[in-house]
């Protein structure tokens, strides 16, 4: 691009009316990159950007554009207020979004991404509580939500264990729900009983967003992995409309994939191959609400019939309790997803998804560590991303998203460049 | 009162030293209501304010002049200085409380009503941190601790379960108190044993708060109680002295009835009417510190005789196992509070309060989930007031209360008008 | 020292290059007191400063000369580099401390003193979020570490419990670090299994601390423990060259003892008693690491013998559990270090440590509490140092070290000018 390098990268901070160095930390790279990007070619400091770069500035200027499109013609008021769920500004299921809304809760999640990656610090949440409450334990998610509480400014109370002290003594979700409420400002509910969420949320009118309920929903896994598809997509410079996904492992029982599959079914013309065990598969109302939007589903038990030409393998547990005996023979060498097979049947671009955690033991029918290097393993940077999508569910319900852009400061401490050993070069893009 | 309306206004926030947007955050009301109060007349906007606000208003000029004459008489010094405990900063129990001290904790309450109910922030103690040490579970007491040290702007340590893991090695209470001290700014501490909060405290010179030691005390709950009575009646334009509260429930073993009935004493001319299952009595020591300051005490078992003129009924849950079987046919039904009960017994305007958790299970002995949409049910209020009372508290004991007006600033997110769905209209008065 | 007071004292601000206020906070006097000192002699409010001041100026002064010639000469760089694993900043064991790398984290935790004691504020690590990771429980160490982080403007995200909800689905800690990492800003981990909390490190690149893995090492509390008998040593006069430490208890099993040796071999011609019950000695490869740097080392099982001429005895807990019954007859009384034994052979000014906690029923086998008023019992001076010590390691491996000094700002809150009531006089020098 020699001279128009410049030209196209002043254009598009001028579009996105941003500075240097938040521009710099818009697009992941270092502001000493940016700034050797923008001197004059004939400059002995002078460097091109790599073409993912352009591309990515590229496709982030016309999303602003497309974006505005949408807020002009609309006057479509405050995000939360469209995903609510009876007037209320709770997240309780992927079943509250569309492709318009989803794709601003994203680019609100880019807006956290400096902060995600300790670039900079916001404070926009300061004075808030967060009622972190989890009845049934999961650290890991629980942290993420902690950390993205406190990564906005807002300080977490914590509740773990399977029962509430006071609910063992008969206290109904409808007082427990609406006696926290008076003491937090937003809460998060894991609970293994399905609807249970619902029911927290009915008895209080303060952000409640759903932990996870059982064989429910999990819908900030949901919006995480999407996200990831599409961050992913957009660093290779490829369209989720048209791609072609293939689900691997237990459909039946996977609360992650079936919320998955409901947010992809919002695009266009996509190809699912859903790889199940017998007796694991999708559950037939899922394939209909699928269906019924005009994609491909294909299904089959076999990775060698139903990986080849994927874009995105998104892999599960498949728990060994779950099969008779007799079944077992066998299934654990044809079905875990390694490196032979990834390598076999998989493309040079294809990313390998996993919800985390995964069975890492030898005999587990999970997906394989000898994977941990390749970079197409995107498993840690999609758990990577649980921050700026929690972040901005936290922002949206509690409306301080327009808030955000302007309170950022500089981090004072020093971070490493990548967090992961193992991460690829190409994370970050410096 | 057309225009002295605005003269009536005018002259208070005049006496009372306060702007208009804190004195909107003092009384609970939109800056903009207080706005349309204050204009002339004539003007298209002008709105009457409600008589209660007036109400209102007039009870805090007076207060804040009673206060004024308190304070210059007395020359007293900080509060926590009067209520100290062999001269430390600690709330052990509500006998450390006069009249004029109970109430000059209110007014740090009332003071900390923007911040509790999410207009304004505080980050007064910044850098401040709490041992939240709780040796026995109790959620709700926990987080309330917690979420009020938080609103100050400090931070909190919790520690939970039955017992810490070094005093399970045989550490005496008196290194683990005198270990933590030097970790934390401030401690909570909820313990099974009677007296053994008291043997924390006297292990060290930080603040310690008595979180609730067993069949000992639990003095926030007490104070909350009064905080709560207090307001309502303020609300209901009634006076404490010479008020009648019912008492209903298990008061043998509920230490909060016997806190709350030792504050209550410090008033004048109350008429308390005790109302307990044979066996389950008020103890003797607590009825001779009570009538000793000539209140009029009245004890039954039938709820039909002593709730009639109650202005205020405070339940409490009867526990099973309280009772020999043979006793417990026919009791459920005639001991229930429950919305019949109150509708035929109760006044309307008598306040209907309970210390939580309630058993919202059919066959508890306990107040009726029928009551959930009467206004008179103030239990979440009462909750609620959890949140400025504890602020208050830590703020008194921290030696900051003074310095919290001025570190007032605004809330950045968006809260709801009401937390609870069923709340009544007249919370917030806006 | 008359009018050469004020010379003194004006040439040790301006060779430190501090002002009075944080001079003052530096060495540990009201800034009052200070003032008093700077007045002409004549001055009727003149007042002599005890010669431990002036001791403590001098040590201070020539530290700082001592340090500036280190750096000057090394041209180092950041301590965090002198001290990373394998390039990262993480702290693991004491091995990989010098003696002067182990000083100058030491005057770091100097710096973090007017903290630690609440007389200064910092927010220096705002907006950073510390795992605080305990798979094994030790409220403690968690506390400890947690205040630490929080006393720099951090946020704290803990677990607890002998194991992570996925770790027991058979996640890996490869993956459970990686997650993690991309969450928090650094771990703090804590782990029954030697060798565990490496294997956490060697999947991140974030700071990791150890905080105890087993019979592994703990080096956060042998830090403390040298820097409190620097602190100790300071206080007197001496210096640690040249000192007798004596070692009492289980000497075989206790990993503290073991690390805390290994650092005090840092120094020069050391006389080290190891007083242990037979078949609880040293365990030999440290008793030669030690040897190598020519301290003089005594092996007994009486503490008649090893304790006399000790300028520091250093007790530990024998757990019941190690004898056999046949040897435990006779044994308590002879072993257990009371006031009975420190007034017969210690001396007037030996200080008296342990690694916390003691068990204090009467029939343990370890430090008594007769002593507890004794000045020469540092335990709780110990314990205190763990606050400024892990303060220190959290800036030093955050690469924020340098910007504490400048982020103190007075703490609004009023704290006691002891935290326990038992305190010596000595502690805080005002």
């Amino acid at each position: 691009m020699s001279v128009s390098q410049q030209v196209f990268l002043r254009d598009a901070m001028r579009r996105l009316n941003l500075t240097r160095d938040v521009f710099a930390a818009r697009i992941g790279v270092k502001r000493r990159a940016l700034d050797t990007w923008l001197l004059p070619e004939d400059s002995q400091e002078a460097r091109s950007m790599p073409e993912v770069v352009e591309r990515f500035v590229r496709e982030i200027v016309e999303n602003e554009a497309l974006l505005q499109k949408y807020a002009q013609s609309a006057q479509s008021g405050p995000l939360r207020d469209r995903i609510a769920v009876e007037g209320k500004h709770q997240l309780l299921s992927v079943d509250q979004f569309s492709r318009e809304s989803v794709e601003e809760l994203f680019r609100i999640a880019d807006l956290m991404q400096p902060i995600a990656r300790r670039q900079k610090v916001s404070r926009v949440l300061e004075g808030a509580v967060l009622g972190n409450l989890f009845f049934e334990a999961s650290t890991r998610t629980r942290v993420s939500f902690g950390a993205a509480f406190c990564r906005l400014g807002g300080s977490v109370c914590d509740t773990t264990g399977f029962t509430f002290s006071s609910m063992a003594k008969g206290e109904s979700i409808y007082d427990t729900s609406r006696v926290m409420s008076g003491y937090v400002d937003a809460m998060v509910i894991r609970h293994p009983e399905k609807g249970s969420v619902a029911e927290f949320a009915r008895a209080t009118n303060i952000p409640v967003v759903n932990g996870g309920d059982g064989p429910g929903e999990h819908p900030s896994q949901a919006l995480l992995d999407l996200y990831t598809i599409l961050t992913e997509f957009s660093r290779l410079g490829k369209l989720l409309d048209g791609a072609h996904v293939a689900l691997v492992g237990d459909l039946k029982y996977g609360r992650t994939v079936h919320s998955l599959l409901k947010l992809l079914a919002l695009y266009r013309g996509l190809k699912f191959t859903l790889i199940a065990p017998k007796g694991l598969e999708m559950p037939d109302y899922i394939l209909d609400q699928v269906s019924k939007h005009g994609h491909v589903i294909e299904q089959t038990s076999s990775l060698a019939e139903g990986l080849p030409g994927a874009d995105v393998v998104y892999a599960t547990r498949v728990q060994k309790e779950r099969f008779a005996d007799e079944q077992l023979e066998g299934y654990s060498a044809e079905f875990q997803v390694n490196k032979a097979v990834i390598d076999r049947y998989a493309k040079p671009e294809t990313i390998i998804m996993h919800p985390l955690p995964r069975d890492s033991r030898e005999d587990a029918h999970d997906l394989s560590i000898d994977l941990n290097l390749d970079p197409r393993l995107a498993i840690f940077r999609q758990a990577d991303n649980g921050i700026p999508v929690r972040m901005a569910i936290f922002a949206v319900l509690m409306g301080v998203e327009g808030l955000v852009q302007h309170s950022l400061r500089d981090a004072t401490w020093q971070s490493p460049s990548h967090v992961g050993p193992d991460d690829s070069a190409f994370h970050g893009l410096d």
